[in-house]
């Protein structure tokens, strides 16, 4: 599949990196079309990978994925153009971290709404659909980096566009059995929310490689 | 030991009749004297016992717990009197729901405060200490009703009564390895926005006796 992957931080390079892995044709989009972290990677990850502007990786992908930073993912969603995204399936990986009050970061918005939320306010023709943002970057691409059994969420109001990365989730590595459908996008409000435990959980285990197991 | 239980409601009386069952005398807090409720708690849970005004439960208590509505608890330990709550170990289990808006509820309070700073704040000589929120009250009382190891959390700005209330958790079934000790009060913050995954698990698995085990 072609896949647009907007964002050069950690989270993109981890995504897009596998998403190659699995020969998808994937392009990166930043701001610029030179993005100097986005050619490095492009450099190390062989002949599917591509670089392009939030608009370039937006038009190419079948499917986004926003691995943008919170405060900025509107911003960059604006810049893909929304007839870029219109229709398709927008796996949204990121948190509304707030830095500005220092560490740990507190979330600009929560409880009666949540960013996966506004992304689908300002972009309703996309498919917005909220994952894997309740991990690090590199357990969402390889999750045996967490020991044991423990889970992902989905959750987004088109069901096809669910499914659909259910699919991607389960090439990545996660057990069907282990992806949890929290119904509706208002589920990333518990999503979201519950980076604030796992931030107080990062630094009480001095660890980013956690993750949860419901057990009922 | 002398134990002043706050609130009617079933977190109460879960906590109170646990409590009892391991000898601790305990006072039930409530609006009035007479409360229904609590009096049909002491007819069943024997000599140990008792019943009273908010108050009196507080001024009994070498130790308290806050099981009254979240929206309502301010309001409820003022009612006991900051006299009676001094340097007592004050265990609050309460959360910020906001039942306004209809179900799932959202939160009065998130990301930057929480409702146990803010019950610090109001009450600065209690030793508030954040536990048990993050189960509902028969898991709270008794970890075996969801089957495997699963975690607890404390934290709280005052380390002694931190420890009373670990070995509290211990006495009512969890593991020492089980309790997880968030550091000071702050990390309210996280266990208190963690209901907002809670609530939509409690949607997606359709039963409340779940609770989540840490891997790293």
């Amino acid at each position: 599949m072609r896949i647009g992957v907007l964002g050069t931080g950690m989270v993109g390079r981890a995504i897009a990196g596998k998403l190659v892995s699995l020969g998808h044709e994937v392009m990166m989009g930043s701001r610029s079309a030179d993005n100097e972290q986005a050619a490095e990677w492009v450099a190390s990850a062989g002949a599917n990978a591509s670089q392009g502007t939030f608009a370039d990786a937006a038009t190419f992908g079948e499917l986004v994925f926003n691995c943008t930073a919170g405060a900025a993912s509107v911003e960059a969603l604006r810049s893909a153009g929304a007839q870029n995204l219109a229709g398709k399936t927008l796996v949204d990986v990121s948190n509304p971290l707030d830095f500005s009050q220092g560490m740990p970061p507190s979330l600009f918005v929560c409880s009666t709404d949540s960013l996966a939320e506004q992304i689908q306010r300002a972009f309703p023709e996309a498919r917005v659909v909220k994952s894997l943002n309740t991990v690090n970057c590199e357990v969402m691409v390889e999750p045996s980096k967490v020991p044991g059994e423990h889970e992902v969420f989905v959750c987004g109001d088109d069901a096809d566009a669910k499914q659909q990365v259910v699919e991607l989730l389960q090439s990545f590595g996660w057990p069907a059995e282990r992806i949890i459908d929290l119904g509706d996008l208002t589920g990333a409000r518990g999503t979201e929310a519950y980076l604030l435990l796992w931030l107080r959980l990062w630094g009480a285990l001095q660890t980013g490689y956690l993750n949860i197991r419901i057990l009922h």
